[in-house]
């Protein structure tokens, strides 16, 4: 006897997330995550908020990141190893869950390690959206791996920007990344230094992977007037901007309580004040307030941007049908007889 | 192209985790637990340890739990709805993963209601192994829901226990496992009060799942030399003793920090004192140390136990070759190009 319905959750595998994101379109799904993630910031405050369950080891973090509404739980599973890809390994992988709060029933279980790209790229894009100059048209993006080419798309497909310039160490990154923006509609400039990317950008995208220290944008690459939209800098011990940089800008970020553990403004005192993000998108405080401000976004990633890009996507999974059922809940006919269906599927005794 | 082998995880579903019991045998599922459990208590000090993140509402409570011993990390996501009987539905359902540590790559996805039942069944045999009055032969089963028959099984192919005596408020609950019992060796008493089923009983088991203080035994219910074993009392405001009990026994715990919130210590001073379980299992510090003594094995389920159990079925999945690999991780040739990999996922295009 089959399982009854109660023992499916629909499961988005890897394949079926590319097939969902080929049917809406990628720039729909950006902007459609977009929407999500804007529209949970500005009800922030219905969240259950905790700082990621960390494991911290020497290679890497596996991090729990788990949140709810109140109707709806979420969490993601996700890894971050530097080292991965020496390997032929991805640094980030992922995937998450959604739940019903009434009954603890799991109803989605998806990959994430593409929605996560994409939900990052949405999250920066909204944040520039609020916080970017008037009118910006250039990125300069700094660090060309698997984040790069989403978080350029993104800026276009939400922010309406024109030019990418692109810059990493190694210089096939630059390439690769290149070549795929190639017919999107951007303008793309490869460049040989972190200062001639920057040239005439007013976003500035730093998203590299080392877990150390390093210093992607020095003091004296920032001129007025920038929105600095920093994604790399996401554990303990790993940031990208020069600390003077951060002096000079004012600072949005998701979770403070997350971000002073994990930002660039780990490298700053606990009281250095910031503004959190979810304020300026629900209208309770300004974002940009003049074309001579740097702005910056701490981005670490919350909890409630997987949140939202689940929820996008389970509504784009039940319209396209591009789901597997898992035979994943125990559901016996009486609940309290776990054990009569456990015996009930033993298999048929073989003749004596 | 299909996904590479890196793409997939092992997954156990339900429908698995069934036939992997019944190829291996349930005593001996078990027992191959029960081992795992003690060989990871005894080195307790190894893993990563954090209460469980809970996330609570009116019907019931979500929860993560994740541990690691350094090499492998592991987590569990479990629900607790009392409620959910009335509706069809299981009180808990869970799945875990196991992962590496060295990459974050999940190496095994599995069901988990069925294996919680298993594991928490074993764990409550190895504690009574260790605390029990020498010889015990008789068990109370006091609450006889989904965990009842493994608890009776688990007393009975760990500790040689050879009755059980049942009491449940609901008789059909009673008449339920009593018909479950049938055939496997124990002799099986359908009380009809707890007062009854506590006759004789060296060993006194309460598993009840009302999401509030309740006193499934009273002071006078229990008299010296019985092992209490408490599981029924495992979140905020859900206990199943009366406080008198507890000042008579000596009581050993899982993990204090997250006992002292779930458990029926949540009734005493935070600085009660217990004993660490793995310490007896460890053989540093002695479990009973008389015949007269009354000890409370304080049980909330703690993710090491999980962890233990996870390991146990990777190892039979493995042998057994039942499971289903899961395009759960994206896998691009280069890990710095997921969008490529997502572009070559594009459907062909159809004739202009």
């Amino acid at each position: 006897m089959p399982p009854s319905d109660k023992a499916y959750v629909p499961f988005v595998s890897v394949d079926h997330m590319m097939q969902i994101v080929h049917r809406v379109g990628l720039p729909q799904m950006l902007r459609g995550i977009a929407g999500a993630i804007e529209a949970d910031f500005q009800r922030w405050e219905q969240f259950d908020k905790t700082p990621r369950v960390a494991s911290h080891s020497a290679e890497g973090v596996i991090e729990l990141m788990p949140t709810s509404d109140g109707a709806v739980y979420g969490f993601k599973y996700v890894n971050g190893h530097p080292g991965n890809t020496r390997d032929g390994l991805q640094t980030v992988t992922a995937f998450g869950l959604l739940a019903d709060v009434g009954t603890g029933y799991p109803v989605l279980l998806s990959e994430m390690t593409l929605l996560t790209a994409l939900r990052t790229a949405a999250m920066s894009a909204v944040a520039a959206k609020y916080l970017a100059p008037q009118g910006a048209t250039t990125m300069a993006m700094i660090g060309n791996g698997a984040q790069a080419e989403f978080q350029s798309l993104a800026m276009q497909a939400i922010l309406g920007i024109t030019e990418v310039r692109l810059y990493d160490i190694d210089a096939a990154a630059t390439a690769k990344c290149a070549a795929n923006l190639a017919g999107t509609g951007l303008t793309v400039t490869a460049c040989t230094s972190a200062e001639e990317a920057i040239e005439g950008a007013q976003i500035l995208t730093t998203c590299t992977a080392d877990k150390q220290y390093a210093t992607i944008l020095t003091d004296n690459m920032v001129g007025a007037g920038v929105h600095i939209n920093a994604i790399g800098g996401d554990c303990p011990g790993k940031t990208e901007l020069a600390a003077e940089i951060l002096h000079r800008a004012d600072i949005f970020v998701e979770y403070p309580e997350q971000t002073r553990i994990e930002g660039e403004i780990q490298q700053l005192p606990a009281d250095h004040p910031v503004t959190e993000l979810w304020q300026v998108i629900a209208g309770r405080t300004p974002g940009r307030r003049n074309d001579r401000q740097i702005t910056l976004f701490d981005s670490v990633g919350f909890a409630i941007e997987d949140f939202s890009a689940l929820r996008f996507l389970r509504d784009k999974a039940r319209d396209t049908g591009l789901f597997l059922p898992l035979d994943l809940l125990a559901d016996p006919d009486d609940p309290r007889d776990l054990y009569g269906m456990l015996m009930r599927a033993a298999p048929a005794a073989s003749a004596a």
